[in-house]
């Protein structure tokens, strides 16, 4: 065995421990990540998105998917499952399905109706976004907002209502993931037909959509 | 047993089954979400920050939380466990510990060294994050993210930022959650100071920063 294989052993060895650096001396190698447990695996094997299939969701599914993306979690405290910047709380998850559109009431855990049509065609332009059962609008209510947030801090707000919108569809997200589903995050089209039909105040605004269902076959 | 008791019954019981509509004709009840299973029940359970113990995270920690915030889950394809629009994949987290300042290269999954100095006190200015042993911030690469945006579309790419910041906080959120540790998206403080000392470049932009680590006790 020569000196150099030695060497190489003695290096994976401590690679594989995750005590030295291989990679150079401003570099800090991490142990690899544990993915166990539902939550990482989720992360993991997620499906890039291809399309939908028509398969609807069933109320159950559509009311865990709310709850999970912005619900109240705590009806003693009011706190949301999703957190906002001076507790805010000024997002607002719409419903686009086949039977109407609908406002999530989260203190009430209920759907408010707000049109008897299916507003779908006019958010999912794109050919993939097409079959989608449910299309999740979030609009953020700067009105509500403003009344919470010091007013140094008021130029924020849009920027926040993009983060906010972040948190919640990230907790969409992996509710699909770990649920055989599948979710795409997307610019809102057709705003001014949208706003119409929602009967949105000009201090609601509507920040991206998110699209949820199963894939193909 | 009187007209109205019966009523009364018949109502809870079509209550609970979640097939009328008690609120009123504009809305439709959903059925109780399901609180199973370890994504949900970190929802339903997370601990509002009250402050942070000194208690350090291990190296398995700070590499579980790095990878579910924004690694890489998928090595072939370089898929994130956050999304981004146009896959732009323009955040890069930075990490402040007490042993120095790095960032996390998610392709070799390792540190990269920007400092050994401590920096945490620049942006723990509240005194709720004083003791946090890790701090994130989360950095937008403006340069990299236009090139793989469409020039129509590049005045939405700080806005997107936001909403990218909101998927990799809410994963780290999650992690922490699950796993008995606490976290809080802050806004930065000491941005100039920061921007010096990580030397950032023009088009590098300091978007939130997340304190992680444990509750006091």
């Amino acid at each position: 065995m020569t000196a150099d294989r030695i060497f190489r052993i003695v290096a994976i060895v401590l690679l594989m421990a995750g005590s030295v650096d291989v990679y150079g001396a401003d570099t800090v190698a991490l142990p690899r990540p544990r993915i166990r447990g539902q939550f990482m695996k989720s992360l993991k094997n997620h499906v890039t998105i291809k399309g939908f299939s028509t398969k609807d969701l069933t109320d159950q599914v559509l009311a865990d998917v709310l709850w999970a993306g912005f619900g109240v979690s705590d009806q003693k405290t009011g706190r949301r499952t999703a957190q906002s910047a001076f507790n805010m709380q000024e997002m607002d998850i719409y419903v686009l399905s086949a039977s109407g559109a609908y406002r999530y009431d989260a203190h009430t855990h209920a759907l408010k109706t707000i049109s008897g049509s299916d507003l779908r065609d006019i958010v999912a332009t794109q050919p993939y976004a097409a079959n989608a059962p449910v299309h999740l609008l979030y609009v953020a209510d700067y009105g509500r907002a403003e009344k919470r947030v010091p007013d140094s801090y008021r130029e924020r707000i849009p920027s926040w209502a993009m983060m906010h919108t972040g948190f919640i569809a990230q907790n969409v997200f992996i509710y699909c993931s770990i649920n055989g589903m599948t979710s795409v995050v997307r610019e809102v089209s057709g705003v001014d037909r949208l706003r119409e039909a929602l009967r949105l105040r000009d201090d609601q605004s509507l920040i991206m959509s998110q699209a949820i269902g199963y894939s193909p076959r």
